[in-house]
């Protein structure tokens, strides 16, 4: 165990350096986090399919219980439970940046160095145009449930259920539960409870109260969350158990052209449409996963309905609700109906990121809509939500509670809607036999594994050999 | 699967050319072997201590359902169900050859080129003084339950049950059954169920009549096998199948001192002593293994008490026997005793390779005794054993039964006995907590093991991606 400590130490050390103007000590999360010894029992797998191009390379480093996907490096890091799912990596030849359409001289990898992942959700999808063939993250410690998605970032320190989206990030800290999505941050400190999106034509902003964030997240002084959100995640855990103890499982029942990860939990009176994609650690129970529907990875749905296609973004919980066609569910939202109470959402709404929906009666949401923040009781609906079509005509400033959103509505609007037909197609949701229209729900079947363990015994224990896997 | 069909071809065509002046065809053997489905469906692994320097190199194969400790480099071959122990290769440094003793200049790795392993075991301790840093296995054919042991081989064919023990082999068929260890054959066909032991001092042989090798083995025109062994190995494999199943089984109850491979079937009201190894594919069912035994690859040992410092070479058979101290089964042999006929082997005696006791009544071999070929009652010991002490007195020949030996019985007993001791301190049977006697016995424990699998779609399913595993 000696090296992964002296590993850990490294880490930390070098986090530290680049967060030094904030007097930020890594070293406390870290001790409180791991647990030295699951570093050396638990397995990580990669993926493998005759779609995605395949590289792993893999030195130095730890990743117990993490799954790969993709081409992906990883160096000097200890990677704990994470996902690494790289099958939006750009390709050889692609063209990334419109301005400057050189194509791609080879095949984007994901490059994790120097890193402590934990628990941490990596996708694909990079906006860096600086490093089109690289997706980095460097120098960075990533806490419980949070979301790296499409972002480069080095030298970073990130709170539990933190979402960075599609963005650049150097020397900043992103407080528990803040979502991101604001081009490139340097040196910045993120508060908890943060959602900030930000373009040259508008920008959206929202701060949870700090009760709020202490009551479903709620990190003590070493940024262990402890909240309600938290110890739904948790009592979940145990159902997880059982897909990693054995090798083969039988399949779920699901049409030809959806794909069910082998990683994901699948109980109860579940329904599977067609072009659906369950990722891997999804949780499914007495679901209905419309036509074109998609859970990503850490999402709950648990006795939902989704009419179709729905996309449930990385770490969304969907608790006794019924969701209308096309309705975009974003990161880590949590939507708690109970069985006395359903949570209705209309068609064509858009449920923002981390949106938090807590409800004791049943609470309906009208079609073409935008919700955030948390809402408990259709009291809050008035300062939560507004209809996609009176956000369309804004131009200028318009405050809403705790919202502020300023500049041109339509532009938010469109891009918003664009986002969501290029995940929708991204993830398979239009396939029609038509290969044109292949997406992850029909490339992400058939992944065979390759269960990798790390030295048992010895000064290396935990740390796991030189490993490379190609064509 | 097109890819793995031509590597096929390509194996047949090689194999086919090194034997064409015996007017050999492998291709029949292959077509009838080879079930392509399973290739994409089962996966292997690569087992990782820290008491074995690792090197996996992996191209352009495939390697469904096998077993690879220690330094192995597989290309452009198929290896189905083998073992490929590697825990006996030479290290940097050793000194092989005493008349030639230049340090090795690297590790030893075994390199399978070019051939087709179905069933096979593989374990080192190679004894080619021409290349001491490479165990070769080149454009070879070798069938179920063969065992290439500490033997360099190129362009040969082993048919079912057949051993090469400690030699090397150059464009040779060996037949079904047959054991050989004679330092070097070029060109050499071998009949079925000869046993061929030679050094410059002596030579044992024996020979099986063709009615007992078709009872016990019996292969069919392509070469595979019907009779009694091959029946009572496939009624175990559903017995393995639970193995591979799951990730972690609870551990066998088995002193600090000893290992128990994962991938040992491990029945019934088994006892295992210090200093004991069960290697992986043994079977124990109601098995005492006495202090500083083993149970190697393949083994079965039923109902039956083995007292201590007990060998039991890969692929030997022990049902319904009490086997006394320090008394050696070699390779593949078949004792089987019955519930009403029990058989009882003394201390200190040699039961050679391929040998098969078959009895309807209760037979008893006595102390420091050496026994072969086919015995089914006490008549037939007159003819099929002879005391050590007997045999340590012969200069010239000596004539028993369907056995020749000629030479120096001597050296032929002391060198057994001095084998029968490395294999011992090898395997651990001697070790005192003193690190000098670490043997696989207290090395082979704590085994992490990489778990890969092949494409499971496209053009190459069931070919493997390349793989590199290093420290």
């Amino acid at each position: 165990m000696d090296k992964v400590k002296l590993l850990c130490g490294r880490i930390v050390s070098r986090v530290n350096a680049n967060l030094r103007e904030f007097d930020f000590e890594t070293e406390q999360f870290i001790s409180n986090a791991i647990e030295y010894d699951k570093l050396s029992k638990f397995y990580c797998f990669y993926g493998i399919t005759s779609h995605h191009p395949i590289d792993f390379y893999f030195k130095h480093a730890s990743m117990a219980g993490s799954y790969f996907l993709g081409k992906c490096a990883v160096n000097q890091s200890i990677i704990y439970k994470s996902d690494i799912r790289g099958d939006e990596l750009k390709r050889k030849g692609d063209i990334m940046d419109k301005d400057n359409p050189l194509p791609l001289v080879e095949d984007e990898t994901i490059v994790i160095n120097g890193s402590l992942l934990y628990k941490t959700l990596v996708h694909s999808n990079s906006h860096n145009i600086e490093t089109p063939e690289e997706f980095t993250i460097r120098n960075t410690v990533s806490s419980h449930y949070a979301n790296i998605h499409g972002s480069t970032i080095e030298g970073c320190f990130l709170g539990p259920f933190a979402t960075i989206d599609l963005m650049n990030l150097h020397s900043c800290i992103v407080g528990e539960f803040s979502y991101v999505q604001a081009g490139e941050f340097f040196h910045k400190q993120i508060d908890p409870g943060v959602i900030h999106i930000e373009t040259s034509d508008f920008s959206f902003q929202f701060k949870y109260k700090k009760k709020v964030i202490d009551k479903y997240i709620g990190v003590n002084a070493s940024f262990q969350p402890r909240g309600l959100i938290y110890q739904f995640v948790m009592e979940k855990e145990p159902e997880y158990e059982r897909l990693f103890k054995v090798v083969d499982l039988p399949p779920v029942k699901a049409p030809q052209s959806s794909a069910v990860n082998r990683y994901a939990v699948i109980k109860g009176d579940t329904k599977i449409g067609e072009n659906v994609l369950i990722a891997q650690g999804a949780y499914l129970e007495n679901a209905y996963m419309g036509d074109g529907s998609n859970a990503q990875e850490n999402t709950y749905i648990i006795d939902s309905h989704l009419i179709g296609m729905n996309i449930t973004a990385h770490g969304g919980k969907i608790i006794n609700a019924q969701i209308g066609q096309k309705t975009f569910v974003g990161f880590n939202s949590f939507l708690l109906g109970k069985q006395t109470a359903r949570l209705t959402i209309g068609k064509g709404s858009i449920v923002m990121p981390h949106t938090i929906i807590d409800i004791e009666t049943p609470l309906q949401i009208p079609n073409d809509t935008i919700v955030w923040g948390y809402i408990t009781s259709e009291a809050d609906l008035k300062t939560h939500t507004i209809a996609i079509e009176e956000l369309n005509s804004v131009d200028g400033e318009l405050n809403s509670g705790e919202m502020i959103f300023s500049g041109k509505g339509k532009i938010f609007i469109d891009g918003f809607k664009r986002r969501i037909e290029q995940i929708l197609l991204a993830n398979g949701a239009y396939y029609d036999h038509d290969e044109d229209c292949r997406g992850h729900a029909q490339d992400d079947q058939q992944i065979a594994f390759n269960t990798l363990q790390p030295y048992r015994s010895g000064k290396n224990k935990g740390l796991y050999p030189f490993i490379r896997i190609r064509p």
